[in-house]
């Protein structure tokens, strides 16, 4: 769960994969060499991708602008004795915080990554759960709104479409353009575009009534969607992660209300039974690095 | 999966859980007897109960007006030298699905039943998935319209208040209410309170304007709630179970088309990767009882 070193290579767009796994293998080859690793130490390479991958042909089947049908570890076998595994980078980030980070030493737990979108990744049994088609834990693609707001996935209403850092952003830039005494805008020189998640939190902390109003709303939308996914996992612990979990105390505090006053089992400390915890991540981005590496570990 | 004999005693409100399983002993010694089978046949002894199971202690946690913390394989066992299950009833209901009924020759499934309420069985790798605290699964009470409907656990707007068949009859009724020239009214004799859920699709059939609305309403809600689990679980198959689903054809016909419009993995076929399938409950009421048996065949 230590990273020894850690260097990037652009993908560049357009390239063969081929192209980028003989990149990624000399990169490794540099790594290791630098570090004075024997390749014969490492127990394995874990590759993390974004798109949909096929577990069956360790391949990734679709990632938007970079991969169509990769068989990437087939690939990178060509360079190495060693065993490869592949995942996709949300359920990497998953595993890296279930085996190292926030959620270490437990066998359940759930990532809720708050980004551009809202990505999961489920551990059940220390393993990364994914379904028939590697797919499952789109928790981010669950509606809670029916008939809400427009999603890039297709439907209308989704989880991730009220409680991305996008959707906070896109509603304080609706607010601050209604009040022009809101904060939000001295700290975005009154350019609605400057505003990004931090200004609203900014002016927050400085007491801006509208931007008070904004984050209610917002934490509000972002419980709902934790509440029905402790209801429905019942995970050991539930990992807060992504660019937002940065507000950590105030965050957490007002999630944690929402959680307790809500949620299915709020009743069972009484009953003698354990309950979620909300934590928040604590891998930041070598989540998905340490995750990755982690799958030589427990497999796929 | 085969049924070779059954019976039934009545709990009697009130009782020590030490006398209800007194009786229990009794009509599974009976049963056996009358059946020709020794006990040392017997593979293990299997219950599924309503309320909270806590698996540690075997015990019922609690269940509304039939048992507080009653360990009730512990009890079970001062009759029978053989191994006993607990598991709650919906879960039974969802591995005797699994095991022997629609989602035979799967190992992940789920299974939603319709009816007072929307209870749900989550199976992963055969067996029952139920979370840190055995609460897990709890489908029915994943919020799907934010400050919705009221709901029995407490929150606003859940799956289980727009999809159970309860929320059917609730909206049939003020529907003919509001319309006296809708069959429903003639098919109850002009009571509202006499509405079910077979006189909404009686009336759908003989093409009352009514409950074609009514009926097109609810299955929107509820494809939406079972494209939220499929984005979520990708399990191989999802049983619908319950009265409700007696409709076959219409109701079946109905959601696939909805979930092939929205689910996330619309275009997973074109991309070489399988889908969950849609299916209908095969062992109706049997399907707990046939689950608490196969928990001696799975384990908990």
């Amino acid at each position: 769960g230590e990273i020894i070193c850690k260097e990037s290579t652009p993908t560049l767009r357009g390239r063969s994969y081929q192209a980028i796994v003989e990149d990624m293998a000399r990169l490794i080859k540099k790594l290791t060499h630098n570090s004075g690793i024997s390749e014969l130490e490492l127990l394995g390479i874990g590759i993390g991708s974004p798109g949909v991958i096929d577990l069956r042909t360790k391949s990734v089947v679709f990632s938007c602008n970079l991969f169509k049908n990769a068989p990437l570890c087939n690939e990178l076998e060509n360079f190495f004795e060693l065993p490869i595994y592949l995942e996709n980078d949300a359920n990497c980030a998953a595993l890296g915080e279930s085996q190292c980070g926030a959620a270490k030493n437990t066998s359940s737990s759930l990532t809720v990554t708050i980004g551009t979108g809202i990505g999961g990744g489920v551990i059940i049994e220390d393993k990364i759960f994914s379904g028939l088609n590697f797919a499952g834990g789109e928790i981010g693609h669950h509606v809670i709104v029916v008939d809400g707001e427009k999603c890039n996935c297709g439907r209308n209403g989704c989880w991730e479409a009220y409680s991305s850092a996008t959707a906070l952003i896109r509603e304080a830039r609706k607010a601050a353009g209604r009040n022009s005494d809101s904060i939000m805008n001295m700290l975005s020189n009154n350019n609605l575009e400057n505003i990004d998640a931090k200004i609203v939190f900014d002016a927050y902390h400085r007491k801006d009534i509208v931007a008070h109003q904004v984050l209610n709303v917002y934490f509000k939308y972002l419980s709902q969607g934790l509440i029905n996914m402790i209801n429905i996992f019942q995970p050991e612990v539930v990992v807060i992660s992504g660019g937002i979990s940065n507000q950590d105390e105030y965050l957490l505090r007002t999630l944690k209300e929402y959680i307790h006053k809500e949620v299915y089992t709020r009743d069972f400390t009484e009953l003698g039974l354990p309950q979620s915890t909300l934590k928040i991540a604590s891998l930041g981005n070598n989540a998905g690095i340490v995750g990755a590496a982690m799958l030589a570990r427990v497999g796929t």
